[in-house]
């Protein structure tokens, strides 16, 4: 049988909070081992850019990642996010250890080709290395990773924190029994997206199919839901969506996912 | 008999120049594995700092690290600088894992306890995880440390470039026959400091004394050599200094200090 492997992705609006970031990293650091972390951005490097004069690109509707602005994110999400989420992991009795994609080549990428749009220094996942991260986790170590990877050139690219979270769930699939949690703003998948109150605890394929037909899966979380559907179909196990609680091992509302 | 290990520290002089940096790593990447490099900081954090008016604190013309520059190094230093090197020796073929002292728990500090001046968010090193980084070794990644320890608790901590390189030899000696290489300006400890072409090629215990005698070594370079001697006395088996060429394979021109 295979060993259980937990990869939690956390997005912008825990790491804003330091009290929410901190009830998650006190939750992520009872959840039993092996696991692995996922760091979304958030605001912080947009409020960096402004500081520094730096203005956002954007090409119809969408964000181009130029030269300054990846140096902004490398230095918020791989230097002060990521360094500070393992020091307050390490005081939690977790051995964490902070990585982007280039570090110890774990997450092989290609820059975005222009189509329609240049997205600048924009990676699509080519890969995950999936040996060395097992060997991290066999040494009991936690790793932590922000949302940059890296061509192998020398480039680093921003790069979705989702996808990473799911490309890493996917590649360590073959090795572990592997669970995907996304932990965002709400309880979960929501039946009437004005109801915090309303969970849709299980969904699987067939449910999904009858969602979307009664078009209840809302426009923000479509690419999520495909996201998870993909990475189910990878054999990932499953994939659980809610807020910060859900890694409580008494949670119960949240969103399961299976095929 | 002991595997070989090479510890080599680079210092702000290299890391502010890209065409220097680059011949450096390309260098640093042809050097057997085993290896080992630490960055300094240099002026680029101050130049960020500057940008986002946050003031450098001197008391009794020692620099303090507040809470505020503690960020921008640890962006500067534990972000940019490190990713990028990273990034630039997977190019380059050498497997590196960027690593401050609060990933894998490497590096245990404590905050320098307040004398005659408070010093800030400064540490100063109790011990390196020396088991970890040979797991890494093993592994056949090539650690690259910035210059940022941890308490433990959660705090991160500024912490001197050439004596986290000066530990980590000392802290890896009892497994690995250790050499310590100090990149920086010049080609070597001088005899004559108005003099490039003076380089002395070896010093030893005797030896040091004598120079010492004769006020030979300058000012500055007084706590690099005690801090040379006091690692040598530590296990380590040799230290170099001189500038990046040292590392080519047919170098000659350098300062080796043995005891």
């Amino acid at each position: 049988m295979k060993q259980k492997l937990s990869i939690v992705k956390i997005g912008g609006n825990v790491i804003e909070n330091e009290i929410e970031l901190d009830q998650f990293l006190l939750n992520f650091s009872k959840l039993a081992a092996p696991k692995i972390l996922v760091h979304g951005g958030g605001k912080l490097a947009t409020k960096l850019a402004t500081k520094l004069g730096i203005k956002s690109k954007m090409t119809s509707g969408r964000r181009i990642t130029d030269g300054k602005s990846l140096e902004v994110i490398t230095m918020v999400y791989g230097g002060l996010t990521n360094k500070n989420i393992v020091a307050k992991l390490q005081a939690l009795g977790t051995n964490a250890i902070g990585l982007s994609g280039a570090d110890g080549n774990t997450i092989q990428a290609h820059k975005r080709p222009v189509k329609k749009i240049d997205f600048g220094f924009v990676g699509d996942i080519d890969g995950i290395n999936s040996e060395l991260i097992s060997t991290l986790l066999q040494s009991n170590l936690t790793p932590v990773f922000c949302a940059i990877s890296h061509d192998g050139k020398g480039q680093l690219l921003n790069t979705n924190a989702d996808t990473i979270a799911s490309e890493l769930a996917i590649g360590m699939s073959h090795k572990y029994e592997t669970t995907l949690y996304y932990c965002f703003e709400k309880k979960g998948v929501l039946s009437n997206v004005e109801d915090d109150g309303s969970v849709i605890k299980h969904i699987d394929t067939h449910s999904y199919n009858d969602l979307l037909e009664q078009n209840i899966i809302a426009d923000g979380m479509l690419p999520k839901m495909e996201n998870c559907f993909h990475a189910l179909q990878q054999s990932v196990s499953k994939v659980c969506i809610g807020d910060i609680s859900m890694l409580q091992s008494n949670a119960t509302i949240f969103t399961t996912i299976r095929l």
